[in-house]
């Protein structure tokens, strides 16, 4: 199913001169901005309070002279002719996806007029502000006005970008940003299924009597030993330390500045040290994406993540399929000696595993469990279609927002700083974000399910240590083809079939339904 | 003598709108060069070593982008007439000092052909990977064409940035760049001086039979104590950790992204404590310098340090002056219990003092202490001012070097590892740049001179930990003043007479003649 990859991915046969050179150009604009990743990351890690009104100068330097050559009429003229000079080769050959994806990008760059892009920065750089003000005091009708201009800027955006006006929706230009190739009613078409499935599910899980042990979620533990475990795991699971490094921040993240200097933050909690190790194995799940691309291919395309969904995939994978599993934690409970003492020894690793798998519905969605979550991202979808397609008045959010977690969730929602002021995505002015999240969720659910059936075996092997394989397969199936597919036909190339909410489902299941005896 | 200041350098009427442009437009291009700063902190402090390769392209394509935009035409331009428009301000006005030394730095940046520019980067990036191979091996042989080479083009540089060819040599071409307005006839009048006075005091040294208690050099301490206590006096005599940082790395520095985002590094030793705390003095003194820069002015002439020599005369005055004088000993042995406990409990604050002025003439620079120091660097001197003017062919080099040594150090090098080959900055292209080393350490002798007439029982201070009025002065004396004098204008300015070796001696023979009972 899957192309047989060379060792590679450089052609061997020489590219024709125009490609060379177009491709050289381009990844000199990406070059700039994998500096502007080592600021970003430096920012949220080691950077002096002192320094942030210069870090702000500093990275919108970086960001106008890098749209200035990501946008320049040399590179479009040597893209079109290095567009015509590979039209003969295979679809996936390395010159040719690296010339359509750079294509791809460059027009998108050029759509935008600069006076767009800078509105969009100012209005999110001011709302942004807004919207954390207005949070604390959950004062909706202050970001109000904010939000309405930031969705009257993203339908701009929209028709910059361009949509299927013939069959699509405002919303589709939007989504390709951040999902190449994404639309509304793909998007629908997942997500109706799921719902469908998760809803009764969770309704016999809050229906159940039989409660799982949490105790282990309220159990403090050493911040540094924690840290220092965090670091060990991700090791263990495949992250190259000579290649990367895992830090602290407040908000956890993953930023690649290319596949050999990969930096990951995390976070920890005294109390709740699944908390800690899960952000390091889902943020690890990223890292083991952007290492895993290829060397070869650093800044241009083919080494570079398709998606958010896919990466979104890898991340979860990781954290969920492997890191709430009963054989990662069979594992893990045997290496905790070494970093914790017997501080967590009356545990067992069952305790460990139904602590990490409680599932309770709540209002946060950074907070939710794996069951829960998904809803949290359908209700953020239904929202921001509606405002892009104008069904929704943005001073009707509130009461539509929560009117969707009574039917979604059953939950009241006592005050928009915990309803629709949570998030930090549209007041930044990111519309068209929120479903690569669940759509990551059910990939890493599909793809597993894939490597499971070509590795019998494979999760036993996690109870004795051995992540390598699936690295491996993770590697040779996903990661090392950069932009070569969109994440919709990478799906069906792995796994051979379209992306389905049925193994998410079935995971879901065999996880809950002994657990709560449903 | 010294003009008031005001609290900010800003002036308090508008700028020609010409000076306004030009300077702006000639700091976006610093703007570049401080993001360059961060990254080279990064690859000495965090970087995974997997990040070198990528990293190299990164700063060669901001040095590149840098060099252009510094050497625009158009910034050319507008320099020109902000310069018209600023003729009749006074001299010291800041919208005057940025103009000509912006207008200083075009004329260096542009008077060097592309092509030198390029030839000098990659030959020193060879010459730097040879030298290091022929340090190992103690091989000259194979270092001397790489020499042989540098030296021409730096020939060639000095010929076009151009040198006095009625009075003055070609040295005087490159030193420039490091310390502007230094001439070999300027540095040999301070240095003839200084060595007849160094040198008696030195055989006295050698030839007293009382030797200083140096047993606490050669005590084991905890080494992450040794870091909490580097930080804690660093932040003690004045470095702001809102506004900077102190990491360890192989070789010290302090890299200034600019004043309120200063990363300094030091390293530390097991068996002698002073190694690491002597370091990290010297490097808070470039530090404090660096914070003490004009915020109003950043990435501008009169937010820039002088010269590298008055960036050296901080360090020294932080490391020497202060760090190694006997109420400072005083002070730290008191705060030394709370980061070591009782682990130095039975040495007393003379014996550190004792041993962090020990004298002992040895082959290397770096290691060298106060008194000797200055004889490493004179040699440095007399080599590459000879290899420049022809004088001195590099086959030659070795043998010569080592002829000084005897004469200056009484010592016979026993090898070229730990003679000629010793130090990094030949091989990396830079010649011109060693007397700024001990003209930093002459100046800090005679400015600290100043600051105790101006501050009577300002040393007596230190005892008690009071550091912040020497801090105090050398900000409004020194810091604030940005480049907006040369360094000898500079030090007559502040302390009424030109650059002598005097005050430098009387800090050495007031110290040594007790201690060595001379």
């Amino acid at each position: 199913m899957i192309p047989p990859m060379s060792t590679t991915a450089t052609p061997a046969t020489a590219s024709h001169p125009v490609v060379t050179e177009a491709i050289e150009l381009a990844r000199d604009a990406r070059l700039l901005g994998s500096t502007a990743a080592i600021l970003g990351w430096d920012q949220e890690t080691m950077m002096p309070g002192g320094g942030l009104e210069h870090r702000a100068r500093q990275l919108a330097q970086l960001a106008r002279i890098e749209h200035s050559m990501a946008t320049s009429e040399r590179l479009g003229e040597l893209l079109e002719k290095a567009a015509e000079a590979t039209a003969s080769l295979p679809e996936t050959h390395p010159d040719r996806v690296n010339v359509r994806e750079f294509r791809r990008d460059y027009d998108k760059a050029t759509k935008l007029p600069a006076t767009l892009v800078e509105e969009l920065a100012s209005t999110s750089s001011i709302a942004q502000h807004e919207w954390a003000e207005a949070r604390k005091a959950s004062d909706f009708p202050r970001f109000r006005p904010w939000l309405e201009k930031i969705v009257r800027l993203n339908r701009e955006k929209a028709d910059c970008f361009g949509w299927d006006r013939a069959n699509g929706e405002r919303w589709d230009g939007l989504a390709d940003s951040y999902e190449p190739g994404c639309t509304a009613k793909y998007v629908e078409g997942v997500f109706v299924p799921l719902r469908k499935r998760l809803q009764p599910l969770l309704d016999a899980v809050k229906g159940s009597s039989r409660r799982p042990d949490g105790s282990f979620n309220d159990h403090p533990m050493d911040l540094d030993s924690q840290e220092r475990f965090a670091r060990f795991v991700s090791g263990a699971i495949g992250f190259d330390y000579q290649r990367g490094r895992l830090d602290r921040s407040t908000h956890p993240f993953c930023s690649g500045s290319h596949c050999n200097d990969v930096r990951m933050t995390s976070r920890y909690s005294k109390n709740c040290m699944l908390d800690g190790l899960g952000s390091t194995m889902h943020e690890t799940g990223h890292g083991l994406y952007e290492q895993g691309l290829d060397p070869n291919w650093i800044s241009a395309p083919m080494g570079e993540a398709v998606s958010l969904s896919i990466h979104e995939s890898q991340s979860r994978l990781w954290e969920n399929q492997v890191g709430r599993s009963l054989p990662f934690f069979r594992w893990a409970k045997q290496r905790m000696p070494e970093h914790f003492g017997n501080a967590a020894g009356h545990f067992s690793a069952e305790q460990l595993y139904s602590a990490a798998n409680v599932v309770e519905p709540g209002f946060i969605r950074v907070d939710a469990d794996e069951t829960t979550y998904n809803m949290h991202v359908m209700i953020r979808f239904e929202m921001e279609r509606a405002m892009i397609s104008r069904d929704l008045d943005v001073k009707d959010l509130p009461g539509e927002w929560n009117r969707l977690y009574k039917d979604y969730l059953g939950l009241v929602v006592p005050d928009d700083r915990r309803g629709c002021l949570q998030d930090v995505h549209w007041s930044g002015g990111m519309i068209g974000y929120f479903p690569t999240y669940t759509l990551g969720t059910l990939y890493a659910a599909q793809f597993f399910e894939k490597a499971k059936e070509a590795m019998p075996g494979l999760e036993d092997g996690f109870a004795k240590g051995e992540f390598r394989p699936l690295l491996a397969w993770l590697n040779a199936n996903i990661h090392r083809h950069g932009r070569r597919y969109l994440s919709a036909d990478l799906c069906t190339q792995v796994t051979g079939a379209p992306l389905s909410a049925d193994p998410f489902m079935r995971h879901l299941e065999a996880k809950l339904k002994p657990m709560y005896g449903i």
